[in-house]
């Protein structure tokens, strides 16, 4: 119907933009210090003109050799990649590249908290699933197995994260409950 | 001389180049993860040329919420601003924004470690201090207070950094020595 289109209208929010709202939740309430990484730019070309704001006017995206997100959180940094799919029975490693990968693994070998979160966005689900097995389903890939990861080990092993008003994404729960 | 310009032009980067080649030291040697974050900028057009990348025709840049670098050492999350001065005597507090101030409080609350490197290019002495002393001097400021660090309690309460080749603002030492 028209009004359950109404609906899903309000819903159609991106992953990113559902994270952003309940980052500056968690900062608003005090809860935790986590911000989206800005979208890396060459900047080629930049005009000054007088009596107003510089403006770029070349420029290209570059590839992110990070992660999305970093931040902490009791006392403890948290980093963490975010990817959608709408396939329903994998997440695809295409999603991925090498340096991003390879952060995640520095990462959780410095003592840090390495995730990815991840949205099947038919079912609407939101997993969050250890970096760890990122960095094994990457290294199989490598060596000839899967370009994914299938939907059925994220479900065994990450964790399910609830969805609500506010926060709308509480992936610190997940957090309290894994890594504490 | 000529001799002595040429050494000059040598050493002649920028404060946040010698960071940047400091941190990938750091990350090469397995140290520390700690990176820049990318320039925030407001994407308002993007041109699709077929067959090359996507060029970004306008843009502008907007003001930091955080910080310039931040990352993890030792298991802690590492938070700082970079800033230069061609001031021989103070480090002036217009170099900082409210946001960044905040921003740096609410780390330290949350177990974070957190300070500013500061460049007096004149001298070329690089310091490295809490951002406790900045949280009271730009709350001082607010009050009416002075618009300046003083550099005699920059000496006083931070550190001076040892510069050298390889690494060459070797900060880590100084957290070594302060943090753990
Ligand atoms: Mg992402
Ligand atoms: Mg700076």
């Amino acid at each position: 119907t028209d009004k359950s289109k109404v609906n899903f209208a309000n819903r159609g929010m991106t992953l990113e933009e559902d994270l952003n709202i309940t980052n500056q939740y968690y900062l608003d309430h005090d809860l935790a210090v986590i911000h989206k990484k800005p979208t890396p730019v060459q900047i080629v070309n930049v005009d000054y003109p007088k009596r107003s704001a510089a403006k770029i006017t070349e420029a290209y995206f570059r590839k992110a050799s990070t992660t999305d997100y970093n931040g902490l959180y009791r006392g403890r940094y948290i980093d963490f990649e975010a990817k959608e799919t709408r396939s329903k029975t994998v997440l695809p490693l295409k999603n991925f590249h090498d340096h991003q990968v390879e952060h995640m693994k520095k990462v959780k070998s410095h003592g840090g908290i390495c995730f990815i979160i991840v949205k099947f966005t038919v079912s609407r689900e939101i997993f969050l699933l250890d970096a760890e097995h990122l960095v094994e389903y990457w290294a199989k890939q490598k060596s000839g197995g899967e370009k994914s990861i299938p939907k059925a080990v994220i479900e065994n092993r990450g964790y399910l994260i609830s969805q609500g008003f506010m926060p709308r994404i509480d992936y610190l729960a997940i957090i309290n409950r894994v890594y504490f």
